[in-house]
């Protein structure tokens, strides 16, 4: 039987909106049925590995704060402790699903062969715990950025051996994805950008990131994956100019490229907003193109450059985006993955908790909210009623394409038009608080 | 004979480098071949009617401080001045295009057909004006954002009336700009945006933008446009959120409704800082697209979070730009236009000069030193050497398409890559102050 | 009697959180007690003469969509109209006080003499509409940057001809406010800042902008004006750099010239962004320094590099306002003056009475939740216990002043420190939302 | 004698702007006279020892890719090494001063007594250095953030037990300071700021920080530290929000405590760009101020949100630097600190040299074209005679504090003021390219 980490920390259960126990969810209660389905299948709520498992709060001026040897010593041994750590952090969160970079699972060894064989035999060791829990891989993907010699990119390396070394750190992963379930995997451009115009083909670069995805979903399914990729946009951080900058530029690539059958975009809300959208509007991007898949749940500070990837308390934010969820169908192969770390101060092992029940409960009233503005109305009411005019008359004809210039000039010489009716943002925005805070 | 406008500024002759004459050009020197063309078809410069003629400074917290009556007092008298003022400059300053929205051209009228009869009226004059001076039109557009109807967009108006309104005014804009043989129609989207999404369709809204843009398609090329349509994306203002946000956004966009082969980008600085990106990345990414088209010489305030459409006077920026645009193979169609304005302060005559001749040397003195710098043949040649491993062995494979993961990882088993090469940029960046500085 | 003008819009009551009656409100109830004070009384809001009764909806892309002209076809006419309007929606809307600069009372004169004719005659109108109704002046301001004299700046105008005339001006506005019973003076420097540097002698402008400042303190003084002066920080817009860039930058400049007795600072939501700032930040910083005064409620887009101006409906920033607002003692002189615009596309009457009891209430349930999160005690606990350390022992003697470095390198060659507590951001955050959530 | 660690690099020579040899200065000629004065005094170059020697690339994606270990193995070892290879680097750079932190210097040990004995020896080991080659110290600082104790900041930690070791820790990096000469002493508040308002006490902080910097003054005074105090002010990063945002933010502070006698300035240029403001303004503010100090010498990339510490390349910016260098007197203790380092990309050790060969140009270039701009004199002339209505008439006896409100009022009433003079932004532009590419 394995041994507690997390001593002294019980099983968060749900005590309701009026409950005072900060080791308790407010909002969350899994089985719940809102609109029709439980909220944990909802929000298909993911760990985090890299940040949840690995990280020590380390920035650019300091060293980590926070404990993560879980007691181990050597390296399959640390390996090992974090799934434990993971699964028992699941199990008392209540969360369905993980997510991973290879390495997060396991330290790469000294090769590559040693790296995979490492991968083997850790992803025995998660796909056992998943059967004894029920856990779910929600996607998986590859660290290809942080090693030194991915400085240039991986897929837009101008070295030709490191876009071998990339493609084969890729096809691991892809396997491990595969062989624990996984039904969707990502593709973040750590690297692949540039620093300077000065020294970067931009085409060839673009040409031979297309190259790699196209092998991914050739080799993928050749091995039965039958998931979505996803390109998960970030405008910068680390390098000056990301090529995925943001979901539109994502899409431009995957149409120009013939590969936007295959792949689906991954948003995360604070690479959002460090590209100059809101959260829900990369969202409702994504939708209009075809191209929802799964979220990066996290929030940034609107003040700050950088990505902070904080855990999500914005209530307007969540309510936002799981009313675009919603309207988007639900998720199919994605879910809702903390992408998000406790800040450096915040270091201990309770500090874990405290992060995802802040986030978790923030996603489940986002949903609550998101319902309840569904079926207050008004919102949606004013939408459809506000582009009334398409549905008749010139409007419907406009729609259907049946004219041209020359038809709407005689019209509007006819019919000089007044005034469209007002916007009524500060009426739509009082809706939205009052359906927040109507208690 | 033709009355003078700006009285004692002479003809802006180009007097060299050396020069204290704050009323000649240091640097652009019409007829002088650069890479075997005169510098005014490398650079193609044009005024912009809006904010040479029409514009007084006003801002959002004062009036104009300007005067741009020019003396006249009923509306075609004042129609017909800006159109002398118009020539006088570009007589003086040695530009060769001009470029117009309607209502730059006369104010509108009270019903469509009265603005119709204006435009008619004062685009015979421009013609007489065209013919006497060999002066030509680089492209026309449509305001389709300043008048109250277009509160909630043209195209994207929720308002079929509005739309059948601005497919008028587009439609006798495009004829304009035929009749002045303009071989560029340029749309911006200036409330072709969202303020909320809360009352906002946005499939829909895009749907009809693309209808409206296949409709001016359609009859452009009835009535003999032979030239290039452009989309001049811009991330906000006046909207929170603008469809057209960047180039790769625009692209996307082109590409979804099938109206890349008739669409170019129209590419303005000021709205690629305001995007995240610099005016070179927005120049890069319209060629790697296949759709670079024009330019709106500016520059904007990086610390200013608004288009403040200053006249360009950064030499590292016109150096870059103009870089790209004879790596890109020089403008077919289109053309430098001066989107820039004299500050508020710089209210007098004089300051229009002034702010001409400035933006005018920057762009011919980049010339020159984009020119030098590829001469110099230094930074082209890392480049071309960077990605040198892609021509032979491996890399070859890759580029051909010949080879997968499974190849890739085998390669890698046998040989662990080593670190690329320096990236170099610091020793780029001396290059570009040598060539510079070099005298 | 006078006519209604904004007819069919009853008083505005207030129903409660459950009403779904878009004209009532839902949060504010004006005499309802709330830490021992009414609610009217915490609050203090203001209508903006400005915003309200002036602005019609023009911004740097196209004119007004509004009509403010009220029926009224002459200057004095309108000036009146514009009074009745104003105390009309004050009474249907509750609130108890305005704000007004100089010219948004009446249109300027040819000359000083008529402008200042005109301020006695519509002042005497204001007044006996105060006397019937019992509303009050929160502050009085002089615009000194619309008129194109003042492009340059007012107090910091290169031109000594421009400073002599914003001090008349000021002296009329400083007389007006103190006629109108209004205990504060408000200096926003709208043009006080520069575009260049190439062009400005910084240390001399700031010379004279302290001078115009101790003018108005001594003049101001000599007539009775017993109130506050603010200075109103703005880091830029419309200057590319306003000297009061932000309310530490203003403290330091009243410090610097000796007018940190007379002056506070007034603090506007959306320039505290602007600046980098949260709003909670610049009004914490006010506090710190002594200077906390009034506050312009509003806010902005966080996406969006301008003053957009927009009501407040964010509650997390209310709350958070209303917190320090109280830890700050309340207001004394200040108030909370809606220095907020209805969108351009929200143009209609109807949009006004929306816009403010968003705005309004908004407000209101920032001051109740405010007293809530004070109430439950938590936050403020946490902090106090954070601290403790300084309370006793070697903490003790640091805040006494009794030791120096060689006393503190003693201990600490004793004494190795362990790690400081967690700050428990993500804890205290879902503190917060369990408290505006709690119904 | 010692090894030549940086092997196959030669002394750096002047070769003048011709020349193509990429390691030779271009512009830097130390001993050339330029003003009256030697460039290398003019522009007292430092090397940073945390950036040059210890820093290997790391960002927060991915580990370091130099090697910066210069052969050494045990601790001390590896402090010498890098004491050697600074010493080289500063020999064949001709550069004449250098900065450090205590840990740069050599790695903290166990404990507060082993780290002061680790400095104790490396300091005499430096200080050997320094008397064979001539080298100067121009600052020295303490790093009081990157140890975890350090997470809710030194001196303003909400613990006493930190803010004691941090003064334990200021105490000796302030003595090895001394003990090596340096005439100054930076506070960088790396964690001095907060991550919320939700667990701060900004005013118990403020005044903490203040004590901390008395005692540090007093003890300073005490051990013969006659040179500046300097606080380099940075808006955010690490902390959310840092109380030195800017330099007005520093002054306030400063005034408020009664440290502005021992305290100026220490000015980065990328901290001023992430405050919103250009290098420029941050220099002038200080001068104006009487705070102007030392120089944190770099660039940072406009569109990025973080400090990038780039190496200075653009002569624009050094231009204007020197240009407010040469007004404010010139440096008396401080100098031009290379706060920068080399792209993570950019990782051998022949790129330190290209990067510091770039920044020490790009500053020579920059003094050589100040120094021009001055003999120029157009702008300056421009400046004077822009205030030139300050020195007689109404202006002088405004200057004079002579006249108050009612005498302008009654000046004005006579007088209604014409337009200011043009501020001719984009001549002075002009000017300014002029001056740069005469050649």
């Amino acid at each position: 039987m394995m041994k507690e980490l997390f001593k002294g920390i019980p099983k968060i259960a749900y005590e309701g909106a009026k409950s005072k126990n900060m080791l308790a969810f407010k909002y969350f209660n899994p089985d719940e049925v809102i609109l029709d389905k439980p909220m944990r299948e909802h929000l298909k709520f993911a760990l985090s590995w890299w940040h949840t498992l690995c990280a020590e709060g380390a920035d650019m001026f300091g060293v980590g704060t926070a404990d993560k040897t879980f007691g181990a010593e050597d390296v399959m041994g640390h390996a090992k402790a974090k799934v434990d750590a993971g699964f028992e952090l699941m199990e008392k969160l209540s969360i369905d699903y993980f997510c991973f970079h290879d390495v997060d699972l396991v330290a790469e060894g000294a090769t590559l062969a040693e790296s995979n064989a490492r991968l083997d035999e850790i992803s025995d060791y998660v796909l056992d715990k998943m059967k004894q829990t029920g856990k779910k891989c929600l996607w998986g993907t590859c660290n290809a950025f942080s090693n030194p010699r991915f400085m240039h990119g991986a897929g837009t390396s101008p070295d030709a051996d490191i876009f071998a070394y990339a493609a084969a750190k890729i096809k691991k992963a892809l396997e491990i994805t595969v062989k624990l379930g996984g039904n969707g995997y990502v593709f973040w451009g750590g690297r692949e950008g540039y620093e300077t115009l000065l020294n970067t083909d931009v085409k060839f670069e673009l040409d031979n990131m297309a190259r790699l995805m196209k092998m991914a979903v050739e080799y993928g399914r050749s091995i039965g994956f039958t998931g979505d990729f996803y390109i998960e946009p970030k405008p910068k951080e680390p390098t000056k100019h990301q090529y995925d900058f943001d979901t539109a530029t994502a899409c431009n690539f995957l149409k120009t490229y013939g590969l936007d059958k295959d792949f689906k975009i991954n948003i995360e809300a604070n690479h959002a907003t460090l590209a100059g959208h809101t959260f829900q509007h990369e969202l409702r991007v994504a939708a209009v193109n075809g191209a929802f898949g799964s979220i990066d749940a996290n929030q940034g500070d609107m003040l700050l450059g950088w990505d902070t990837d904080q855990f999500p308390t914005n209530i307007y934010d969540a309510m936002m985006c799981m009313y675009e969820v919603i309207k988007a169908g639900g998720f199919t192969n994605g879910g809702l993955n903390f992408d998000a770390k406790a800040r450096r101060g915040s270091y201990t092992m309770e500090d874990i908790f405290y992060s995802y029940i802040a986030g978790m409960d923030t996603f489940a009233l986002g949903l609550r909210k998101a319902a309840e503005l569904i079926a207050d109305g008004r919102v949606d009411e004013f939408v459809k009623e506000r582009y009334s005019s398409y549905q008749t008359g010139i409007g419907a004809e406009i729609v259907a394409g049946k004219i041209g210039f020359q038809e709407l000039e005689a019209y509007s010489l006819k019919k000089e038009p007044s005034l469209p009716k007002s916007g009524r943002q500060e009426y739509l925005e009082s809706i939205v608080n009052n359906v927040l805070f109507q208690g």
